[in-house]
C-alpha cells in the first residue's frame, strides 16, 4: 500500500540481473541462407580459401603487361597483337603466357591470363582483327581483382553472434557456405493479468477493455526476432498467475507479466512470483518515466519482468530492460536502431535520477529538423505512441533540455513533413512519387 | 562497346519509371494481429466509439470530488468517509453518486465513481475503517483518464499505408479490432546471369565463382518486407535470359536481373528485354558509383531493374532504385532506417553529378563518433559490405567531404568501440554484460 522503498536505476538493475542470470548457452540451429536473416549466428564463419580464387578482371577490356602501355595516350596509341579471349568462367590457364606487346581480351569476373596483369577498358581501345591500339596507360593490377584480396583464407567472413544481414549471407555464399549454424530464437513469454482485461474476439462488458498491452508486447519482441508465445489473460489472482507463469518457465527463455505491477492492493505478481521457488527478486521499482513500478525476477534460472498494464510504461520496460536481456543471453552484436537527431521545439524535463521516454514528433521543416514532444504524456494512452514517430530518451543524469537544445531521438517511424517546408498536410510522408529521402536526409530538394 | 550514351540521375530516372508505370492497384489481404507486423496498412483504421469508453481512474486511490480536498496537505489532513471500493473491470455505475466529503477507493482503470472527478493517490492517504485522511490537494481530472481521450469516435487510428509497429496494432486491438486488412506484399523475382556463376550446392569448377549477389538480393528484398522469388541463374544467352524473365513476369511484382548489365560483348541483358514485347527502356546508365552500368526498363508494366553482378554495385542500385519503387508500388510510407551522425577521418571525393555510395567504418571513441571511409573500394568485394558497419552516401550535387566533416551515414550494423574508447579489441561490440548504449548514444559511460 505504500510507495516502493527502494528505485533501482537501469544499469544497476541490468548489472544485478547479468549476476544472478545463469551463464548463456543458447542453443544452435541450422538453417539454409534466406532463413538465417536477421539471426544471430552461431560460430564463426571462416574462408576455408583465398577469394578470389585467382586473380580475375573486374572490367570488360583487354589485358597486358602494364609496363607495355606506359606512355599510351589518345595522341600517342601503342599497338598490341591480340593473342586470346578469355570469358568469364574460363578455367584459369598456365600453358598460354603473354609476352610483351601481346594482349588478350577479358570479360568481367574472367581469369587473367598469365603474363598480364592489368586490363585496359574497352572504352580506351580500338582493333582491326588482331589489332588493338591502346589509348590508355594502366598501372600494375589495374582493374584486376588479385586473389585473396577479397578473403584471405582462414580469414574470419562473419564473426559469431553477429545478426545476420544481407551481406553476411552473400559473403557466406561466396565462400560456398549453404547452411548457416544460428543460435535459437529466444521464446518470450507474455502472461497478461486484470479482472477488467478482455483477450481478442471475446465479447466486452461496460467496464471491460480490450487487451492491447499483451498483442504489444507480442509483437515488441516478435519485431526483435524473437518467438512470442502468448501466455494468456489470467485474473487477479494470485494462484492463476503463479499457474500460467509456471507453465511459462517450463518453454521460454525469458516471460514478461503485463498489469498488476504498481502497489495497490491488487498488485499480486510479485507475490505470486514469490510462491514459485528458487526466485530472486532482483528489483522493484525502478528509476524509469513511465514504468517506475517495473520489477525484475529470476525464477527457476528465467528472468521474469513484471512490467505495467499500461502501454507506453510498458514499452519503456521493455526498451530499457528486456532487450538488452535478449542481446545478452543470444550473445550477440547490437543490431542498430534508426535514430535522427533535432532541434527541440519546447522544453523537457526530466526529474534527475530518471530515466524519461518522452514521445515526440520528428518533422522535416525548412530550418532542418525538428523535435517536437508530445503534451499527451499518459502512459495509458496508446495515441501518444501511433501519434509520435519517435522517442527521446533522456538519461538519468541529464536534468533535461531546454528549448533549441539538438537532441537525438530514437526514430520510430517516417519524418513527418511539415507544412513550412512543403506547403501541404501535416501528416506523414506518403507520397505517390516518393523521393529517396530516406537514404540522405536533404535530398528532398531533388526532382522528385 | 562502348560507354553509355547518356547518364541518368537516380531522381531522374525514377520520375520516368514512375511516369511509365501503371498506377499502383496493391491487392489486398487480411491478417491476424501479430501477422500484420512491417505488413502495409490497407485502409484506415477508425476508432469506432470514444476510447476510453468511460473515465477511468489512472493509479490506484481515493475517487472524490477535487473541490473538496482544497488546502488538503501533510500538515493539514481532511477528512473523508469511504462509501464504496470500484474494481477495474466493474460495470460504471451511475445509481450511487458522491456526494461532497464522500470518496471511494479505485483501482487502476476502475470507472470513476459518479459525482467524483479526481483521484488522490493511495500513498497521500490513510485510512482507518470507513474514515480517510486526505493529505495531498488534487484539481479537476487529476489521475482520470477521460473517456474519448485517446482516441475519439470516427478519429483515425492508424492511416493507411502505415508499415504496421507493435504500437499499431496495440492501438487496433484497443478497440477491438482483431483482423487486418494489409496490402499483399510485392513478389521480387532475381534472375540471375553468368556462365561463370555456379549456384549454391553445385560443384565449382576452377574459374567459376559462387552465386552470392543472387541470394544478396533476395535477402534485401525480404529484409524489406517483401516476397523473394528464386528465378534461377542462366547462362550469358539471350534466348535463357529472356525465358527466365518472361516466366518472372507472369508472376512477380518487380524483377531484378543481377549481371550482364555491363557494356561489353556479352552484355545481353538488355537485349534479351528488348525482345519481350512491349516494353519501355526507362534508363541505361546510371550517375551511381558503383553502378553505373544500371539500367531500367518496364516490361508489360512490370518494372525490371538491370543490376550489377558485382555486389556492392548492384547494393547501390538495389536501395537507389528499387527501395524507392517498392514504396511506391505499395502506397507505404517509408520506414525510418538506422542512421548515424559522426566525423570524417578522412577526405572523400565525389565525381560531381554522381551519386556515391562510400563503405565506411563508424566507431565511438574519446571525442565522439567517427567515421573512417574503407580503403577498399572495389565493388566486387563482398568484404567492404562485411567489414563496414554503414554507407556514406554523397549527393549528386556536393563534390565531396573534407577530412574532419560531420556527415551523416545510414547504420549498416553495430557501432564499433575504438580502441581509444575503450582500450580493447577493434572488433564490433559484443558485451557480455550489454549496455543499453543502443537508446542512447553516449551511455557507455555509465555502471554495466
Amino acid at each position: 500500500m505504500k510507495g516502493f522503498a527502494e528505485l533501482t536505476t537501469v544499469s544497476e538493475a541490468l548489472r544485478r540481473l547479468f549476476e544472478v542470470l545463469p551463464v548463456p548457452r543458447p542453443e544452435t540451429e541450422q538453417s539454409d541462407l534466406l532463413g538465417a536473416l536477421q539471426r544471430v549466428l552461431a560460430e564463426d564463419i571462416v574462408c576455408p580459401f583465398d577469394m578470389p580464387q585467382f586473380d580475375r578482371s573486374t572490367v570488360d577490356g583487354y589485358a597486358l603487361k602494364a609496363v607495355d602501355s606506359v606512355g599510351a595516350s589518345p595522341t600517342n596509341p601503342l599497338e598490341f597483337q591480340v593473342v586470346a579471349t578469355v570469358f568469364a568462367g574460363s578455367r584459369p590457364d598456365g600453358s598460354r603466357v603473354l609476352k610483351e606487346g601481346e594482349s588478350a581480351l577479358v570479360f568481367t569476373g574472367a581469369p587473367m591470363p598469365a603474363g598480364a596483369n592489368s586490363v585496359v577498358m574497352l572504352e580506351h581501345c580500338s582493333r582491326t582483327g588482331d589489332r588493338l591500339q591502346v589509348r590508355r596507360q594502366v598501372h600494375a593490377m589495374q582493374n584486376v581483382s588479385r586473389m585473396g584480396e577479397d578473403y584471405s583464407r582462414g580469414e574470419t567472413v562473419v564473426r559469431a553472434g553477429s545478426v545476420l544481414k544481407p551481406w553476411h549471407l552473400a559473403a557466406a555464399a561466396s565462400i560456398g557456405v549453404t547452411t548457416i549454424k544460428v543460435r535459437r530464437s529466444p521464446l518470450v513469454g507474455v502472461v497478461s493479468t486484470g479482472s477488467e482485461v478482455v483477450d481478442a474476439g471475446a465479447p466486452i462488458r461496460p467496464g471491460q477493455v480490450a487487451n492491447s498491452t499483451k498483442p504489444f508486447l507480442l509483437a515488441l519482441a516478435r519485431q526483435r526476432n524473437c518467438q512470442p508465445v502468448d501466455l494468456g489473460t489470467v485474473p487477479d489472482d494470485t494462484a492463476e498467475i503463479k499457474n500460467a507463469v509456471e507453465f511459462g518457465l517450463k518453454r521460454c527463455d525469458i516471460i514478461l507479466t503485463t498489469g498488476g505491477s504498481s502497489v495497490g492492493e491488487k498488485d499480486l505478481v510479485f507475490e505470486a512470483m514469490s510462491r514459485v521457488r528458487p526466485n530472486t527478486a532482483v528489483a522493484h521499482g525502478l528509476r524509469i518515466r513511465p514504468g517506475r513500478p517495473t520489477g525484475i525476477l529470476v525464477v527457476r534460472g528465467i528472468p521474469v519482468f513484471v512490467l505495467s498494464g499500461f502501454p507506453v510504461a510498458a514499452m519503456a520496460g521493455f526498451q530499457a530492460l528486456v532487450e538488452p536481456t535478449m542481446v545478452y543471453l543470444m550473445g550477440s552484436m547490437e543490431d542498430p536502431v534508426p535514430m535522427m537527431s533535432g532541434r527541440l521545439t519546447r522544453k523537457v524535463p526530466n526529474e534527475s535520477g530518471n530515466r524519461a521516454y518522452v514521445r515526440v514528433r520528428v518533422s522535416r521543416c525548412a530550418e532542418g529538423i525538428e523535435v517536437d514532444p508530445l503534451m499527451l504524456t499518459g502512459s495509458g494512452l496508446l495515441s501518444s505512441l501511433t501519434k509520435a514517430n519517435g522517442m527521446l530518451v533522456i538519461d538519468e543524469a541529464v536534468e533535461g533540455y531546454d528549448e533549441g537544445e539538438q537532441v537525438e531521438v530514437l526514430l520510430t517511424g517516417s519524418v513527418f513533413q511539415s507544412q513550412s517546408s512543403l506547403g501541404s498536410g501535416k501528416g506523414p510522408t506518403h507520397r505517390s512519387r516518393p523521393s529517396d529521402s530516406k537514404i540522405r536526409p536533404g535530398s528532398l530538394k531533388e526532382g522528385s
